[in-house]
């Protein structure tokens, strides 16, 4: 028995026989009620499972197997096949991004993955940053519905790949779980989402509900859930991500920190929940950078100094096209320890790897590509931002790191930059190492954990009921502390013990 | 306030300002969660209600209206509109016959029928008979398919004429009920009817269920809900006529006779409930009558016999070309009141109107016009069968005339017909008159009860429940006191006084 948002149930009633004229539907529901994960609840068929009955039943004599799905308040069976096929039971969980689709097929009886893939969001032929779609779709019905289709085309897409390579009928899925920032949830629902992005911020939704598939243009006979948002910058994405951490389930506190296109940042546990939003992704990614590039083949994801020498590593060991944001955490931490940038984050015009270009110091990171001051200027900008948020609400909450037993860093950035580079820089606080914890793609396991399991869902809506949403932005103090953080690692070096033994230990090497 | 399966309401909330960012959706629920029909409720937006929500708030300035329809299990947003469109709140209720369909435009805020339509059931292109469309169906999914659609297409051609007519856009409505026979329903579903007719008798289904229109191809926003039947020969349009009778509500014990293809009679009150099928309906209809034909223009449907002479009414006041149900029955009940034919249905050969033609008697009604021996024999077997039924059913139940305060007569025939030439040729019991009533299409009647009160659901579901169904044909004991029954009025006689004191009568006139 799971409990899970989809349900497959093997039954083999008896057939109407003389002086047994039971309706088809009755001796079907009748061996469902018996079922415990059934009691007490109602069930209805869908006009397509209903049209099947009579084949499938003749088919199978009376061996058949009922797929259910859950529309949110009750079980609907969605598909009847013939004999026994309840070990091929899958599910779908998605992590809608504005730049790429992740999406997993569960295995809805054991729990595990039995596959993952992840490809472009279609979105992006209507503009690489979501701004762009976002004037592209306003008061545009038209190009509303173009960029909702679009959508369901990337979910649908890897539908496809994702059933030919496995060799699995995926229209046959009763359940999607769908973890979104409240832009891309908009966009799947065909909603104008300039009100997201503009004054006073309100939502046209941040509750999207449970949608039959079809009706979303996703190629399957079940149900859609998308996790719900808490505010216009605080998505489903993260209410999902602040799931699969378990913040609200734990009776320590637990940060959570996402970087991707925004920094959003969740302090709390099973008693409280601050959370807010900031604009603190882009420059991370290298999107500021002019040598800036996302993770792709060729770009430098590792960079050491050994000896005075710049070491780099690229994804998929390519010629170095550029650096992406792991490769930038590593360099600057790198720089900073050998001393080629000051704690301000100014290079050392006397180190050898540094240069004068068109006016501007910048590092030769590797043959022929530099990393300009601008570009530390920005990104340390950045990093403060992300850093003050944890810094800035700690305080008002009135706790130091020494009461954060775990620090998640969620996100694909969390996972490939190294821990130890995140501290030295000061993007992570210097805390025992095993207190930083880069779980991944929380947004995809949050999805997997609700698709398992649909108790999840009141974890959701009370985690976004309890939740306290604080605007960074709006806070004078805020600027005045992030000033100090744009050092490396802080102004207040007292704050990165580990940090100082380590620039310690590297200038008696040199 | 009303209590139906369709609400429509006029709200203003507060649109977004500095400082309130609540999301759209919830400012709507927020209004609707205020009134004290939606307490306690769970209300959720359709997809397309959904994507509506910017340009209607917008164009209305915060003034809107919802749309709700009811899923059976929770109200669901099917439209919103802006400004006040509350007196414009539409519902349809259907008689879904084999032979033709019934509709109504109801007012859901009056509760009064604004306009009322009907036409063939574009089934009949497949078969007048509904057999003959069930074996074009059987085992043959895009035969069945056409049926389904040809169904649909009734419908929604009925709306186009209803939406014409009346200048409303029907596709707003957001409740449609359907009363119809098993085989109507499973047609609408598309489900094969093979075994609505086939033994054991087993259907596939008789819990329709609420379905979404557009599921059903029905061109409306809104829900179907569908009467649940009994068993395969006592369908929704039965038990939505005996909503209509109140059979259940009443703590006098009612007769609910319904005549039509086929014949169905109910006996019952609050405290229990006995019904029965069988084949009475369509000798009666005038099916198996050789000059017999419809009620349409130039059907003869009333006769009368005034000194010696026959004179006849006919639809139109056109030409008699054949002669229906209610002319049928006033002629034979004038023919044995006026000696023309006798206790055993025979003609008196000696009358003026009787003729010998082709080796047979028949009677000349109108010019060129014939009625047989070898019809009144049939029409009085079908009678038999009908009376039969009533007097059967009284006496397993244990009840005699004398118990039943109502006897209602449903269907096109029972209005139609006069209910004295009814009682003299025995196919109504000799009860005083007032106690046979002939309420109309109670199919239609019970539809737009349900269309009007949501609580009619239970009262159905009960009403099955609690009905015990009894097979007329398999029982030996039926053929015998059917016999006795085609005599007219009846072998015994002493049964019918009034008929007896008519004859007297007449007979001192003559």
């Amino acid at each position: 028995m799971n409990s899970g948002w989809s349900q497959k149930c093997f039954i083999n009633p008896e057939g109407p026989g003389p002086g047994d004229a039971l309706p088809d539907t009755d001796r079907i529901l009748r061996e469902l009620y018996q079922k415990t994960e059934f009691q007490g609840q109602r069930i209805r068929f869908s006009a397509g499972a209903l049209r099947s009955v009579s084949a499938v039943t003749r088919q199978g004599d009376w061996n058949l197997t009922v797929t259910l799905g859950f529309d949110g308040e009750q079980w609907v069976i969605t598909r009847l096949e013939p004999q026994d096929t309840t070990s091929c039971h899958y599910g779908l969980c998605v992590d809608l991004g504005s730049t790429s689709i992740a999406m997993q097929l569960v295995d809805m009886e054991t729990g595990t993955v039995k596959d993952e893939i992840s490809d472009f969001n279609p979105q992006i032929s209507y503009g690489t940053d979501i701004l762009t779609r976002i004037f592209y779709a306003k008061d545009q019905p038209d190009h509303l519905e173009e960029l909702r289709i679009a959508t369901a085309k990337g979910l649908s897409d890897l539908m496809d790949a994702l059933s030919r390579k496995n060799q699995v009928d995926l229209s046959a899925c009763a359940a999607m779980i769908i973890a979104g920032n409240t832009t891309m949830i908009h966009f799947l629902l065909g909603l104008d989402a300039f009100c997201v992005f503009h004054t006073p911020y309100a939502p046209h939704t941040l509750a999207p509900d449970v949608y039959p598939a079809a009706l979303l243009d996703i190629p399957m006979e079940g149900f859609v859930y998308c996790y719900p948002g808490k505010a216009n910058y605080l998505g489903g994405d993260i209410i999902s991500g602040l799931v699969a951490a378990g913040i609200t389930r734990s009776d320590e506190i637990r940060v959570f920190l996402d970087i991707g296109t925004n920094g959003e940042l969740a302090v709390g546990n099973r008693e409280f929940l601050v959370a807010g939003a900031g604009a603190a992704g882009p420059a991370l990614e290298g999107g500021v950078v002019r040598t800036g590039m996302r993770a792709a083949a060729g770009a430098v994801d590792q960079v050491s100094i050994r000896d005075g020498n710049i070491q780099i590593h690229t994804i998929g060991d390519e010629k170095a096209k550029g650096i992406c944001g792991s490769g930038i955490v590593d360099l600057l931490a790198e720089l900073f320890l050998e001393g080629w940038m000051d704690i301000r984050g100014k290079l050392n015009m006397d180190a050898e790897y540094v240069r004068l270009i068109d006016g501007e110091y910048a590092v030769e990171y590797a043959p022929g590509l530099y990393f300009y001051q601008s570009d530390i200027d920005e990104f340390l900008k950045t990093k403060a931002a992300a850093s003050t948020m944890v810094e800035y609400m700690l305080r008002i909450i009135g706790l130091t790191l020494e009461d954060i037993q775990e620090f998640y860093v969620a996100g694909a950035f969390g996972t490939h930059i190294s821990k130890e580079s995140g501290v030295v820089i000061g993007l992570y606080p210097d805390i025992p190492r095993e207190r930083l914890i880069s779980p991944g793609n929380t947004s995809l396991i949050g999805a997997r954990m609700m698709l398992l399991d649909r108790g999840k869902r009141d974890e959701a809506d009370r985690l976004v009921e309890q939740m306290d949403y604080i605007q960074f932005g709006s806070v004078d103090d805020f600027l005045h502390l992030m000033t100090a953080a744009t050092a490396v690692p802080h102004t207040d070096s007292t704050r990165y013990p580990s940090v100082m033994r380590k620039l310690e230990a590297r200038k008696n090497k040199r």
